[in-house]
């Protein structure tokens, strides 16, 4: 057990948690909490670290094979991002896409099985337009809840990858580990050295962007996402720069009643994917029942 | 100029920045920021404090015949709730609303001549669809981001009025009024002591209850809100009361892929409220067109 905080394992956890240039080095991030912690799939884990109190409350999480260090509960505390710590956090390695993974080509077991609306009317539907490519790009977002509760959402919506601009928090940032709630694990992910060159990149590979704009001509619900689509959600206070927004095919708004001015980053990207997300569930319905299939 | 945070005044405000009671017992509440300041309606307005340096720099600002105490930066810093103080709060009436106020019977001026959605085709619609009772009920939420992210949102999908658990965090809270984004001066909200005997007043008063389930049979989009409509959302983790969803007329769920076992309470409900904007726009539309009034 680590009893002390001037242990070089433990001065490590505190830059892994503080710095994003740490991690990077090192290639790894840190997840806290037992879910986080029961979710990380055994070809990223590094590391897991316990509390003692949590190594004695919990002999059941110690069953498996994982390497465990145990750290006293006031090492442990200084190295928790959160108020109250769980008692287990694990580093793991992060993850590499390329472009081409975020249109929804990589096989994904775990995806096609827990789909509810792969199964319309007891039949299960693979590929087609569950999986036709639904991409979130992101421009300058900075706050790190808006960033995990749009990942969560994407996983949520159906989405097949998230693109970010370099200039967008680090989506290993703790805060927006905690708030993807395990989509970290899930959802493929890229920053982008020159975002608009790799807007134009999906625009070849067939996808259709749509840029969320607060001036938006079209309501957007009246555009069709059931195609390969993208939205395009830019920085909480500026919104999109006009050169990405002047690369999309189609502005669209959310229209807004009352005085409000915005949504929230978050709430927008949320209620475009399930749009998206509804339009294509109703289309696979609609073709069943012409089909025939589905009555 | 006040210069010592033992004054009076400069306690009082930090009481009624940190304690809900405090609040309750003067019966106001602290916004802070040159938006949220610009937006006070005057019926409202205690009392405006501005730090020296807002004070120097903005003249423009004390044009208008608003009472306006001035605080040395170092007071003003001790007496806000944010990081990087703007420099300028303001102490306001709280606001009391009957349940029958949340049903969208209210004049609203402002409401309507802000509406894009009152306009289709160049004529103005007035109530009708437009006003219909469109409420959303929360049950015990706890996080201060997401009920004002709840606000924002509801004020800008139309919502007619937001009730609430005793229970759930309070609205007045300063982190809850900044996510609000100036929507807290405009969306009819109540407090009830009991909850469930709201629920069934809003029943008895033609309002269809539908529960935001993660066991829900409907998916959320098959269901009509164009009719007098209310969404039940529960607390962040453990969802909605037994009792609470048993009340209602219907279990809906949002459809979610991948393994996301539930999404984010503000976005949950985002997405509910929006569709509900998004049928009466177009049963709406539909309407018109019908009419010939619209081609």
């Amino acid at each position: 057990m680590i009893t002390s905080t001037s242990n070089l394992q433990v001065k490590q956890l505190i830059q892994l948690q503080k710095k994003a240039k740490e991690r990077n080095t090192q290639d790894v991030f840190v997840v806290e909490g037992l879910k986080m912690a029961l979710e990380v799939p055994d070809s990223q884990l590094v590391q897991t670290y316990v509390s003692e109190r949590f190594y004695e409350k919990n002999p059941a999480f110690f069953d498996e094979s994982r390497p465990v260090t145990v750290l006293s509960d006031r090492v442990f505390e200084s190295v928790s991002d959160t108020r109250t710590p769980q008692g287990v956090l694990c580093v793991v390695r992060q993850y590499h896409y390329e472009i081409e993974d975020l249109l929804g080509n990589i096989p994904c077991e775990a995806w096609d099985a827990h789909t509810p609306q792969s199964k319309i009317g007891g039949i299960i539907r693979r590929g087609a337009n569950a999986r036709e490519p639904l991409i979130i790009a992101l421009e300058n977002l900075q706050d790190p809840g808006n960033l995990g509760t749009i990942v969560r959402t994407a996983e949520g919506a159906g989405i097949t990858g998230v693109l970010l601009s370099r200039d967008c928090v680090d989506l290993y940032n703790p805060k927006v580990i905690r708030s993807t709630m395990g989509a970290i694990y899930r959802m493929p992910f890229s920053y982008a050295d020159d975002f608009r060159q790799a807007l134009r990149t999906l625009k070849c590979k067939g996808v259709r962007l749509f840029a969320a704009h607060l001036e938006g001509s079209i309501p957007y619900d009246e555009e069709t996402y059931c195609g390969p689509s993208g939205f395009l959600i830019g920085n909480e206070s500026q919104g999109l720069t006009g050169g990405t927004a002047a690369i999309a095919d189609a502005r669209i708004r959310i229209p807004m009643c009352g005085q409000v001015e915005s949504l929230n980053a978050a709430v927008a990207a949320s209620v475009l994917m399930y749009e998206a997300n509804r339009q294509r569930r109703n289309a696979g319905g609609k073709k069943f029942r012409k089909e025939g299939i589905v009555s």
